[in-house]
């Protein structure tokens, strides 16, 4: 004895989705099965909506839903001479919550990554290198993850950039706020210290 | 900035489900993104499907798909004489998996529980006695929680069943498989101590 069929079924796409294994699957689609009429269809309508509307900017290769540019992109008010490179939209969404940015973005698609095949030409770096050529890009910040693909992929980007007229930097490595320093491993205090800021 | 509206609308659905907050609703709708056409449909239609087609099997309250009774309650191998009484279509599945039981069973709706306003009319227990009556029914096996609900429950069951010619029993409280009994609480122990068995 299984569950019935499309509650099987239901499961089944529950497990495709990350972190959600069997019991979890289960749990899920208990709880899809006391959703209302209402709740069903603006459920299943949403699945549907996310993969037919949104695509991505065509210039910075943000998400974007309604025109063929983002919101940010499509925003004069930020400043266009500034582009901070980012991994995934995801990211982006962190740097935008902190409200520390005002200027605007390119999102790679991943990070270079030889092992999983992922070479330079697969993750929107041209499109990077022909911004900056095009629309007379003063600085380049780099806020790439301090892994090893993270790092291979901006010494990609600054040995692209080599020879042009653009400032080229990388966000501050250090301490976290509020983590507890015993906890952070040696390469963390490394950046830290290396990063060290003169205050008097 | 904020998510297009389409991704913000599923990010806020998968938010419904339990267990599931922000980051993770994002972190679900974001590989939902990734999914092929295939995939979008399958997942949508699946949760069409398991609000139109899953229904309660008219006699134990099962879940049944295609016909008014369930897999089990049609399966005349099994010993209709014999009903145990669960919570759930969830434990149900458990009693199922172990493969120890083949009989029939009952699914109430639920545990009575007066401070969250469920009624032994609102959890089916009406139709296991009738069920009991007609079906010439030799043992209840009670199967529920030994929380205070699931007692209440069998209690409650146990009176309505006083005079009818029937057996009931309850399923054993004890230590469980592979537990350390380090963790166990006193209540546990002194079940496994009541239900002792006489080996030699």
């Amino acid at each position: 004895m299984k569950f019935p069929k499309s509650l099987e079924d239901l499961i089944e796409n529950f497990k495709l989705l990350p972190g959600i294994g069997e019991k979890n699957a289960e749990r899920l689609s208990f709880a899809v099965l006391k959703f209302n009429e209402d709740q069903i269809e603006n459920f299943s309508n949403s699945i549907l909506n996310v993969s037919k509307k949104i695509k991505k900017c065509t210039r910075c290769n943000n998400l974007t839903e309604d025109s063929d540019l983002c919101s940010i992109c499509e925003d004069d008010s930020r400043d266009g001479s500034v582009i901070c490179v980012v991994e995934s939209t995801k990211d982006l969404i962190l740097f935008e919550k902190s409200n520390a940015f005002k200027g605007k973005y390119h999102v790679l698609e991943g990070l270079i990554s030889p092992l999983e095949g992922i070479n330079p030409d697969d993750i929107k770096i041209n499109e990077l290198i022909n911004r900056i050529k095009d629309e007379k890009i003063k600085e380049v910040i780099l806020a790439l993850n301090l892994s090893m693909e993270g790092e291979t992929t901006s010494l990609y980007i600054i040995k692209m950039l080599e020879g042009m007229d653009v400032s080229i930097t990388k966000i501050a490595a250090g301490i976290p706020v509020g983590a507890d320093m015993e906890y952070l491993d040696s390469l963390t205090i490394q950046k830290a210290l290396e990063g060290r800021i003169k205050i008097d």
